[in-house]
């Protein structure tokens, strides 16, 4: 007998109520990998079910399966077709993230990861330019750079033969990083105190590894402060301390005294944008050392700060190798770039590449060669440069349009850097009303209770670093009408 | 009175044993920046010493160790001079990997990182065109059809506003990924069964966070064995159990009976090169079924199986959704890509999606951009086309020339596939001269003992996948003759 599919179906040993699933699975693999072309027609539910020895529900079932994703078309009094990936376009897009009902129970899934996750602020794809916090400009990149160095990497690595590359990063990238972060932020490092990472985010995930022994370190994080931070030390066992934060920074006087590590974002806090004063540095950095702590000085923002005197970074102020200072480009350049580093005391740094290799081996050549070529030739301060005044104005914007439409409503909280500000609720208002004014006006702005833990300061979190300074005076305008045409909100 | 410098230096607070490194230190990140221009004269050690209140050892020491470092250059008689970033071609290159002194015994680093951790095979860098392991070849890569693609991912990123990524990589690549593995190794799943990873070391470490609770996981690793799986799994806390490998793959009978992870690499044991048969396949997955334990299959070079036959995935096996598979791009198309993915069974997917996000958010977009359109336009699935028979043509150049040359001394391991082989050392002769031999003539390869736990086999285990088949046959050649010149050695 001739048979009626091009390959051979597996369903020895399937257990009878795992056929369906297996079945739709072998098909589907096949519709995908072109094993049956488009347009063929699949054979009866009737005809396949008596050669494979199933029940014809199963096969039906199988192919409701495939038309509801799209691989199959169902003809009225003719044999289903497969629809191959020329179709593609026309299906379902593929979820972000995995659209499949939650099943983090399986007992064999780790304890921290069966609990629903913390999930980052950006743990959804953010709507391209909205009120989300941490997105940047992209209309005034220097793309024509970035494609010309690209490019030149590509040629390089064209000429040498394939190889693995060194866990701290390149090294032309190690050096170029020191370069710019001395030069903008003072802060004092050699190419050989860094580490290349994925990320801000990798940059915690490694520091979380190397720091705490699960169920054993206390690690202090800001309340409210950034999600994903709280998730990586979470994620390696460790004991998290929320400390408040006020109008100079994080509160050193609620500090416990088991800290061991102490997380912050001093340059413009995550999320309430406020500068931790140089009176706080120095206490910070004085208490780390009675409490034999380190510090983790996340450098949020840290390029974008438009005071004319900034504070150093606390790496800069540390006399005792006491500080990690962690800088990304996903805001001085892009998010999708992946490209962070930490600068790391001596004490710790081969430890560190350590876990970097295990984790991950190293980073990608490519982009490693197009951002060290383009730190080097200046484009990055460059653009650093452009932006600054720009992401200035916006703020200036945001800032004067609350103050002049809503500041019945909402005070702006202090603090001037950065591509996001902070908002505090005023008493007697409707945090409820003012949340639901904000989602039609300023799409992804979230309420500050978003990144809080124990805090329940009332506010709202407003990004502006791709909204230009029309649609931002434009929207808070707008929500201030919506919000004083409503009935029993002050005044 | 005029500065000498045209920065300040911030040397309060500093202890007085600290000082030449913070003088040092301060100075150098200056000079990086140039912030201290090319053939800046610096001040005379005296002046320094006078102003900032120090020794005037403190200033010279500092002086000296720029110059050790090609920062400055010394000039008799006249003030020591920068020596800027023009020069920094003639200064020592940076070490890969830190070249400080280890001082991995700060008790603020977890334990699990203080010892010297188990080194992976690549943790130095391999030099171009020897015999180590897992390193492709360049030579006939289509460097034109990559660069091609990677600009239109970069034309395409230019049009779009940023933003951040899906922490289970880009819809395209896990589509075209999805249709690869499904083709080249039947492996039944679509692009909502996998996730993305940097590499397959990074698809080890997530699943080592998944699926480890610490101090409680009983893992399951080859002996000899990858080390860097290894190495992952311990840092996640996991309780090894190193299980040996017989001409069939791993033995099901020594396996523990708490075992609850079992990684095994199927298709081309790392390092040995058994292949699994289709028994012991069998075996192993009866067997995880009754102890409730998942596999991870690593298909280490499951694209270049050089049987007309190959066997069988573990994953295309499974009919209890307890494999995960691991493939990576590393050796079908080059290392420095850090490109692979794992295909998780629907209960383990999202948390490990969330554990993805948590360590580094995302992968870069574009490689993963320009990944997916040279799956999609056939490039890959091309190139491994054109590059399995070359690898066989080296492998067999190998063999024979092993057969021939050095049958006295060594045996060739069975296995037909992949970029490497194993020889066990034949009794009575002496390793120790082989391995010199082979230091010798087949540099980069390396003793079985390098991946071994307690396994004593004595064996050399050789890389063919960038070395061409004549330079082979030479190297082999050579080294026979070097053997067979030595007393003491038999016959």
């Amino acid at each position: 007998m001739e048979p009626v599919l091009p390959f051979e179906l597996k369903l020895e040993g399937i257990r009878p109520g795992g056929l369906t699933k297996a079945l739709h699975r072998q098909l589907r693999a096949a519709i995908i990998a072109r094993r049956l072309p488009d347009r063929f027609a699949l054979p009866s539910t009737r005809r396949l079910a008596d050669i494979l020895g199933v029940g014809r529900n199963t096969v039906i079932a199988a192919y409701d399966l495939l038309v509801s994703e799209g691989h199959a078309l169902a003809r009225p009094g003719a044999r289903m077709v497969v629809t191959g990936p020329a179709d593609a376009a026309q299906r379902k897009p593929l979820p972000e993230g995995g659209a499949q009902p939650s099943r983090q129970t399986d007992p064999r899934i780790a304890k921290v990861w069966r609990q629903p996750a913390e999930r980052l602020v950006h743990s959804v794809p953010i709507p391209a330019r909205c009120f989300r916090t941490g997105v940047p400009e992209d209309r005034h990149f220097d793309h024509d750079a970035w494609r010309r160095l690209t490019a030149r990497a590509l040629r390089d690595a064209a000429r040498s033969p394939f190889n693995y590359g060194p866990p701290a990063g390149l090294p032309a990238l190690r050096e170029a990083i020191a370069g710019h972060v001395a030069f903008v932020r003072a802060v004092v490092c050699g190419p050989e105190d860094l580490i290349v990472t994925s990320g801000a985010q990798q940059a915690f995930d490694l520091l979380a590894r190397l720091l705490v022994t699960p169920g054993r370190t206390r690690v202090v994080v800001e309340d409210p402060g950034f999600p994903a931070t709280r998730a990586a030390f979470a994620a390696a066992g460790a004991l998290l301390a929320p400390v408040p934060v006020d109008e100079q920074g994080l509160r050193i006087d609620c500090l416990p005294n088991d800290a061991k590590v102490i997380c912050v974002t001093p340059s413009h806090q995550s999320p309430t944008g406020v500068v931790m004063s140089a009176a706080r540095r120095a206490e910070l950095l004085q208490r780390a050392r009675t409490l034999g702590a380190v510090v983790i000085e996340d450098d949020y923002d840290g390029e974008f700060l438009f005071d004319a005197h900034p504070q150093d970074a606390l790496q800069t102020l540390d006399c005792d190798e006491r500080v990690f200072y962690v800088g990304t480009f996903s805001k001085s350049l892009f998010p999708d770039l992946r490209k962070g580093f930490v600068v790391a005391p001596p004490w710790a740094r081969e430890a560190l590449i350590d876990v970097k290799r295990s984790t991950d081996s190293h980073g990608d050549r490519l982009t490693q060669a197009a951002l060290a070529a383009f730190i080097a030739e200046g484009h990055l301060a460059r653009h650093i440069r452009r932006m600054r005044p720009i992401y200035a104005q916006r703020r200036q914007a945001l800032e004067r349009g609350l103050e002049r439409h809503l500041a019945q409503w909402l005070q702006v909280l202090p603090g001037n850097a950065g591509l996001h500000l902070s908002a505090r609720v005023l008493k007697g208002s409707s945090a409820a009303a003012i949340f639901q004014a904000a989602r039609d006006h300023l799409p992804g702005a979230v309420p500050l209770s978003a990144y809080a833990v124990n805090e329940r300061t009332q506010g709202l979190c407003i990004g502006y670093g791709c909204m230009e300074v029309d649609p931002i005076a434009r929207a808070v305008r707008a929500m201030g009408r919506a919000l004083a045409g409503q009935p029993g909100l002050p005044p």
